[in-house]
């Protein structure tokens, strides 16, 4: 058994990034900057932007953050991503998600210039993902994309199941593999909350990929022997006795999934830290993309 | 076992088409408007392209064809694009593919304006379908949900197997069908020409959508009892005996496969008079949208 270490290869991955716009601070004297907006005070959200933020320190690039308030006039906003769009020092734009009800966040994510939307989440680069075309892969999917690819293992005409289909790791996971790529190539199976048989048709994958949002919800019998698996939720389970009183689970039983997988990712540790290098990955892109550098 | 008869269903959509079409030019005195371009004069696209004119004729809506010579340099191509783009009179904007090797293709698809692209082939078309919003749907896998919709084919929960993955048609119909929507909500398995153990795959579906483009590549032991079988494909193939010397086949080894299916499309008269309507409801949603109708 192998353990997918996400965390060695994405610390890996920011070096190689380092390095890179260390190169391009040296030569041009500038860096990629990658600009986020910041609507209320949620909790959450503050946490995973503080992260995006040292994330981009720690290799080099410039970070900022607009901050609005959760009173924000969607017409605000949408100036806001106006103003950014047309700022040249600004190469990836994002917007920190969830926003407050009252605002239309299909129309907030519209307005992004696909050319910025490092999230990868604009109709214009799912589109371009769908046909295989140069774009920004949203980051979850991206990560796994590369965990699979330096791990070597092989997804060509192998079975892989995806339990989940949202947005933003299931269907576009799904179709990225589906591609004539590599990795790619493979027979993809998106499965659902409504799926008949979705047990079965789990422990046929070789390579099963649980994005489903449940704890444990993928038990021992739904893993054939010698598969690929790869855990992408992460939940906060109670834990008496531990000196923080819970501790950080996946989709996967992973205690007992273990001793059936071939390679495994572990939570934490595994695509967490890949999806936050997707986004520095993506960012890179986009300064490249504008300085024109191939 | 029911055939589905697609010839009788789509003659039926066009009487419903024509009867609203009739009302807007009662009303508004102004008809939906198809512009198709077509370049060069290569006999299949003349031939597909002349249908299109006689379809949109047929309901009442106006068409018109612009030819540019198959050595149109990009530029004019995209000249042409820009300009029917800002006619208001055009709705819907079509380029018959192929287009000649010289000519980028995806610049002309990226230059159509999405609200005109009632092909359905824009990126930002495709990514909306993706998103589960309203859009252009391609219109062979359009035509196949309006195909189980009307035939009242449960989708939900089913295990749907496609055979090809074509940006076409294999693409999007897996994703439509994995959409929480009705059709849709469906386990979809896409297989291509490198998926190992199709043959069992397909044999396992609920629904078989055979899209791979290989006369009779779907035989009696890869469909399961009871499957409702749909056959995108259409090949000419030699019959000796016949006056024309040829008959039509799909994807499916009908004679046999029909022993088996629930629903079975025949071929000619399943899937491609409904691929032809698909484009006629495309071109009067743009009409719609354009005319603030909803």
């Amino acid at each position: 058994m192998t353990l997918i270490d996400g965390k060695k290869t994405a610390a890996e991955i920011k070096e190689e990034i380092k390095a890179e716009v260390a190169g391009y601070i040296d030569e041009k004297d500038f860096a990629p900057h990658l600009a986020a907006i910041l609507v209320g005070e949620d909790a959450a959200s503050e946490t995973y932007v503080a992260h995006k933020e040292s994330d981009c320190k720690s290799v080099g690039m410039t970070t900022s953050i607009y901050r609005r308030s959760k009173d924000v006039l969607d017409s605000d906003l949408l100036d806001t991503i106006d103003f950014m769009n047309s700022d040249d020092d600004i190469h990836g734009l994002i917007v920190q998600l969830p926003l407050p009800r009252h605002i239309n966040v299909d129309r907030v994510i519209d307005k992004i210039d696909p050319a910025k939307d490092v999230d990868g989440f604009h109709p214009v680069n799912i589109g371009r993902m769908v046909l295989g075309h140069s774009t920004y892969l949203p980051a979850t999917p991206y990560g796994i994309m590369e965990l699979l690819r330096r791990y070597k293992i092989e997804t060509s005409g192998k079975n892989v199941v995806v339990l989940g289909r949202s947005n933003i790791v299931g269907t576009p996971l799904s179709i990225m593999l589906s591609r004539k790529a590599n990795p790619g190539n493979a027979t993809v199976t998106m499965c659902h909350s409504r799926s008949a048989g979705l047990k079965e048709i789990a422990a046929n994958a070789d390579i099963l990929i649980a994005a489903i949002g449940q704890p444990g919800f993928v038990t021992e019998e739904m893993v054939k022997d010698g598969a690929t698996v790869i855990d992408v939720g992460i939940h906060r389970v109670a834990a008496p006795g531990t000196k923080s009183g819970f501790k950080l689970v996946g989709d996967v039983d992973f205690e007992k999934v273990v001793r059936k997988a071939a390679y495994i990712t572990p939570v934490p540790g595994g695509v967490g830290p890949m999806t936050r290098v997707a986004l520095l990955l993506n960012t890179l892109k986009a300064f490249k993309l504008k300085t024109g550098i191939s």
